[in-house]
C-alpha cells in the first residue's frame, strides 16, 4: 500500500511518499512544493501549489493520504493562510479519489517517536530509522514523512490496511 | 465585461456573475455551492465545492473575478475552515488564469452602500436597486453580487475595465 502524508503551508508544502507491506516501510519519495509570496498574488500561490501537488499524485499514485492538522498559533491572518494552503492540501487526494486522515501534530509524534511533546529534531532522526538511507528534502519533508508513517500505523491497526491490499490484490 | 464575485464558506459558497458595459450593469447569474458537513468529510466537501464552482466558471465565462476577505472572528477552528472554503474560492479563478480582486466587507459596503458599516438588508436593498429585477439565491449570494459590483466600480475607476473592453473588443 503506498501511502503519502502531506505537512501543509503557503511558502512550503511538505509531501512523503511510503511503501508499506506488513510492519515493512520503505521510502519511495520526498519532496517540497514551494511559492512565492514576493512575485505571485496569493490566487496564483495556491493554483501553483495544486498544480504541483497534483503532478506528485499523477507521477507516484498514492492509495491512502494524511494530512497534519495543525493550528499555527492564535493569529487569524496566520490561520486564515494556512487554512487556505490546508484547502489545496485536502482537495487533491478527494480530486484522486482518496480518502484523507488528518491528524494531530501531538498525534504523529506520539506515533513516530512515541511522546507527544518530542523535539522536531527526534521526529527526523524517527524518520530516518524508519527508512533507513532516506534522502530528507527540507524540515517540511520530515514532517510530512511522519504524517505518512503515522498514517500507516493507524491505517494498519485498525485493519484497514488489510482489507485495502486485498482489494488492491483483488 | 464579465465579472463573478465569490462570498467564500464551507457550507454556502456564494458566487453571483454581472455583466459591466460602462456605467451599465447588468444580473448574469447567482447562486450558491453547498457542501454537507453531515455526509461528508473535510476533503470531499472541499472537492464538492471546487467542482461546482469549476461549473460555474464553466458555464458563464467571467473574465474577471473578486473575493470577499472575511475575518469571520477569533475562533481559530472557524477561520481555519473559511480559510480552506478561501482557498478554493482563490484556486478556480486563478485556474481558469483570472486575476482575483480581494475586498475586505466593509469596501464592499462602501462601493455598494455608500458607507462601511452598512446593514445586510441595505446591501442587499443596493444589489437590487443595482441589478433590476434579479431573483437573489439567498444571502451569500447577494453578498456575492455586492462584490461583483464592488470589483466593477474599482476596475472601471482604474480604468482596468477600458483595456479590458479593448482587450475584448480587439
Amino acid at each position: 500500500m503506498r501511502v503519502i502524508g502531506i505537512d501543509p503551508g503557503l511558502r512550503n508544502l511538505g509531501w512523503g511518499v511510503i511503501d508499506v507491506a506488513g510492519a515493512r516501510l520503505s521510502h519511495v519519495a520526498n519532496g517540497i512544493c514551494h511559492s512565492d509570496g514576493a512575485t505571485d498574488d496569493l490566487a496564483r500561490r495556491l493554483c501553483s501549489l495544486h498544480a504541483q501537488l497534483t503532478e506528485v499524485f499523477r507521477l507516484y499514485q498514492p492509495e491512502t493520504a494524511a494530512v497534519e492538522h495543525t493550528f499555527v498559533n492564535k493569529d487569524a491572518v496566520a490561520t486564515l493562510k494556512l487554512g487556505q494552503a490546508r484547502g489545496i492540501a485536502l482537495l487533491v487526494p478527494a480530486q484522486f479519489g482518496l480518502e484523507v486522515g488528518e491528524y494531530a501534530p501531538n498525534a504523529v509524534k506520539k506515533t513516530v517517536v512515541g511522546v507527544g511533546h518530542a523535539a522536531k529534531v527526534q521526529v527526523d532522526h524517527m524518520v530516518r530509522l524508519h527508512l533507513p538511507g532516506v534522502q530528507i528534502a527540507g524540515p517540511d519533508a520530515a514532517d510530512a514523512l511522519a504524517v505518512a508513517i503515522c498514517h500507516s500505523h493507524h491505517v494498519q491497526s485498525a485493519g484497514r490496511l488489510q482489507q485495502a491490499l486485498r482489494r488492491a490484490a483483488g
